[in-house]
């Protein structure tokens, strides 16, 4: 099969069960997708990933195009051959990690030219040549090239950037279609934008509909607005968007907020979250929060959990785990890291589990209260 | 079985393959192992230290007595449990370490009292304490409190750190059998001393073997003398130990180092080497050392090795590995170690088979050909 599609397979309340189809892959929905960003998922080995129960991950643009190159990826047969990752991967555009961590940028109508932070090399990034990028890394699904409205925005500035965004959306889906790089089943997402404004979310809804995706991300959220801003935001937003294609909440996030975001209708995440917080020593759990640094680690026998998704968090002490991160043993960061995303594509599982069995409401509940309750 | 025995099964010139048997499994020789220094060969998890094919893995008293401490590892069940490794370890008596690490240093004929690195507090190591640490470690294969003789050392310094030992032995063998928390099998391995006299070599040798232990260890070698004068020391000193039990050179080496001393009738070996060396892109191969940060292996598609003795050497692109060191990837030590780790114990698996076989001086010369002619 060749073709990228999506079935909506059951719905429970605004909660939805799916499987997208592409040619390397299924991918389970509602899905978390580890981000690989420079190639790598930090400190897990990609044989790992697949066995959490990761269908797909995402690789950041921005960072491979800087290092080692898109052309350079390409010439050694594309990103899924060069991180020895054989599943789908997500790529987004660029755009949000040049606003966030490049150089001396300027945005114009044809794009942002910004300079490298890494060793300040100077650098064009226009909606064309992102999708350049995109599929000479190979990526099977891909982001159009908006721009990441800043937070707090007037509503002035919201739409006059969502106008943008719009202009370049239709131009990315331009250059797909014409790119001599595209492979069959390759998708390309359009973005909603318009902030916390209503009116402009269905504007941006309805246009990006017009010029026609196979899957649609809701942007510009977990920018600083609040969980509860994001939430009332996606309430009103997810139903604007088509029923058959799959949603995509972009850079989301804490295991309370992926759990509030399926039950508003979302299909697909990523984030650092997990990794970057295992790195600095905090694992998350059914039962909320922990940071395995803290003393009271010191001389626990107890596992993280003993009937835990994954080796890390069944067969390790926390005083072990403790002793690792105070004595900065890499073993501590890819076995935190390890849970992180093990305990994350297992919540990610109960939830499908729940919605196909109509009970997505009785595991919320079950969720809020074991998180509020803590360890018992 | 609870005893702690060696059987020696071939020979090939001096070179000798045998086996230990301790009660936590067997340990085929010559055998490398790798060092777990705060109990963790950094940047591998313990099944796949295992499945390189090592048998007993290194812990470092120094370090672990620091942190977290003996006691609180033998609370928690000891050191096998605490770093989720079933198999043989060896600890070192901690008295290397305290003399290349600690602070504030004073030496007297009870024993090394030291600042700790890490913090500043205060310790004292006698042999009795080290014996007492090593068993509420748990250790299966145990190492007298010797003084590690500086290089370069007089004759007349060697004799006096040589004496020294030889009384610190006899009071790690005092101290040991008389441990209360000893387990059957537990054995504790003398060390000689000597330097790169030879008569002072034999005078160790001989006071040894008249203490009596089941294993001696070469030791004052790797710290600074070369690897000719290693040799030689090898040479004379290894016919001074009893054929019928296993000899342990500390601190070496390099893949040469290893094959040039198992040609010398050493069984047994451990070093940093292989890790450290990997987390800093440098990486061992039949064809000798390359080092993955340079520029050469940017564009390279081929493995390091397509017959590599595991994922790391066979999976990955050489570009890749590259692009993880120039970018700091925690995935990139983790590789480079695992490749490390693997080759080492492929070499030792080599060597086995070699020497059961009665062609060890075959191999050799092909080892010392494939070395020096580099990759083809």
């Amino acid at each position: 099969m060749s073709d990228f599609t999506y079935d909506l397979m059951a719905e429970d309340g605004a909660a939805r069960r799916g499987v997208i189809h592409t040619p390397r892959g299924d991918i389970q929905t509602p899905a978390f997708m580890p981000v690989g960003t420079a190639g790598t998922v930090k400190a897990l080995y990609p044989g790992q990933v697949k066995d959490t129960g990761a269908d797909i991950v995402l690789g950041n643009t921005y960072h491979l195009m800087l290092r080692p190159g898109a052309e350079e990826i390409a010439a050694l047969g594309g990103l899924h051959k060069f991180m020895n990752w054989s599943g789908p991967i997500l790529t987004d555009s660029g755009g949000f990690q040049v606003m966030s961590l490049s150089k001396l940028r300027k945005m114009t109508e044809e794009g942002v030219a910004f300079q490298s932070h890494i060793d300040g090399r100077k650098f064009m990034l226009t909606p064309e040549r992102s999708i350049e990028i995109q599929c000479l890394l190979g990526s099977d699904i891909q982001m159009v090239l908006d721009e990441c409205t800043p937070f707090p925005a007037t509503e002035e500035q919201t739409k006059v950037s969502m106008e943008l965004s719009m202009r370049w959306a239709k131009r990315s889906k331009d250059a797909f279609v014409s790119q001599p790089h595209r492979l069959p089943g390759q998708a390309l997402f359009g973005i909603v934008q318009g902030g916390v404004y209503r009116h402009l979310r269905e504007q941006s809804a309805a246009g990006l509909q017009e010029i026609d995706f196979p899957g649609y991300s809701i942007g510009g959220l977990a920018v600083g607005e609040g969980q509860k801003a994001m939430l009332e935001v996606l309430e009103f937003t997810a139903p604007l968007l088509p029923k058959e294609k799959p949603r995509y909440l972009m850079g989301v996030g804490t295991p309370d907020d992926l759990v509030e975001a399926v039950s508003r209708g979302i299909d697909m995440f990523d984030c650092v979250m997990p990794t970057r917080s295992g790195r600095h020593g905090q694992i998350f759990t059914r039962y909320g929060k922990l940071n395995m640094k803290n003393a009271k680690h010191a001389s626990d026998a107890r596992p993280i959990d003993p009937n835990g998704p994954c080796e890390a968090s069944r067969d390790y002490s926390r005083a072990y785990l403790h002793h690792l991160m105070k004595s900065g043993e890499i073993l501590g960061l890819m076995l935190l890291s390890w849970h992180n995303i093990a305990y994350y594509e297992s919540l990610m599982a109960q939830m499908r589990e729940a919605i196909s069995e109509g009970r997505f409401g009785a595991f919320y509940s079950q969720f809020k209260a074991d998180q509020e309750a803590g360890e018992p």
